[in-house]
């Protein structure tokens, strides 16, 4: 029987690569996706796709109560700030930050890991090309890592949780590459965080802005 | 103005005088108590009175996706070991212990608390007597509090959450004695695990036994 791991899947390029990588570390899938009323909920339909085009054998979607993780502009009545606009939040993190959810994303997957009996979590974060999020940098995983190793009965009984990150000192470019080299599909995957009614990304938004940079670094063509 | 505490109401007697105090010390009180398909939902319905009884500012009743949290006598169809039975898990941590739970929780308490522009958790984890979960020991909080550190906007901008544990070090005789002296109406409380459909405590799980024994070491009369 193969290892099983959990992969946050959130239906963008990083997540589909992170799954990619699992696989060919040779783990089974199971992947964890969180309705929690973002703007883009339409990637949540990705990453269907691409936990279906890496054959997982669970796909969960988590519904988060929508009362939490507001104040953001992914969940909240407040602008996504475009290439041409001013930064609209404090310093230098932009407004899509959404309040602990790298946390609360990772706090499930815990739980999910533990009682799937898996020791292995897959979190595509990125601390090179992204948007300043605290929750995202390498010096908070491992304070989550930390915790991991406290937080479960598993690990009390000397099988400790371990949260994989293989992406995170990588380029958006050579994330990409990496996905390429392992048969990603990013045709299937999602980024935009204002697209509209349809699904078309808006091409301004932090997330467009990485993921054009991305492919034209990479010298691949987005399809 | 006051200052905001989150405080993590689930409805018993411990997470009760962690609101006593918080309010002693001065703060508003911003309630947060979870509905994960627990066997004893009735604990919510004390945790809105508790809620009421302290004036709280806000009362938020999360609920969690059924599919997670599983695998535990309290939210699976597993019978909740009684005084007369063996302990039915592995070694010494009952099978009352939910995956992750306070993990969640913490979590969703740090979003919560960010929200509303609040420094201050209250959880009312008690590490001696306890059912040797191992999200209650302190240095699972030590690693808890030090993920707070890193994990928010506000923390990275000079204002960190605090995670106050009040109760982690007393019995809980000294929980009682010391939630009377702050004016706790216990009667408000649940406790039990396994209660009868209209809220009667079974008395024979561990939450009733360590509730009985607080009461008679304290020298008080449960209501």
């Amino acid at each position: 029987m193969k290892k099983k791991a959990v992969i946050l899947l959130s239906g963008g390029l990083d997540s589909a690569t992170c799954c990619a990588i699992a696989k060919s570390r040779g783990f089974d899938i199971y992947a964890l996706t969180f309705d929690y009323h973002q703007r883009h909920r339409i990637e949540i339909n990705s990453a269907k796709k691409i936990a279906k085009y890496f054959n997982a054998k669970e796909h969960r979607i988590i519904k988060i109560d929508s009362s939490i993780l507001k104040g953001s502009s992914l969940t909240d009545n407040i602008s996504v700030p475009k290439k041409s606009a001013k930064k609209t939040s404090q310093n230098n993190i932009p407004n899509t930050y959404v309040p602990a959810r790298n946390t609360i994303f990772l706090s499930y997957a815990l739980a999910y890991a533990e009682i799937i009996n898996s020791s292995d979590i897959f979190i595509g974060v990125n601390a090179i090309d992204f948007s300043g999020y605290p929750d995202c940098r390498p010096k908070y995983i491992s304070a989550f890592r930390r915790l991991a190793k406290l937080a479960t009965k598993s690990a009390l009984y000397g099988n400790p949780i371990r949260i994989h990150t293989p992406l995170i000192n990588l380029s958006k470019a050579q994330i990409i590459k990496k996905g390429m080299t392992l048969g990603v599909d990013y045709s299937l995957t999602h980024s935009c965080y204002d697209p509209s009614p349809f699904g078309k990304p808006c091409g301004k938004c932090d997330s467009c802005i990485l993921r054009k940079k991305g492919f034209l670094e990479a010298g691949i063509r987005d399809v």
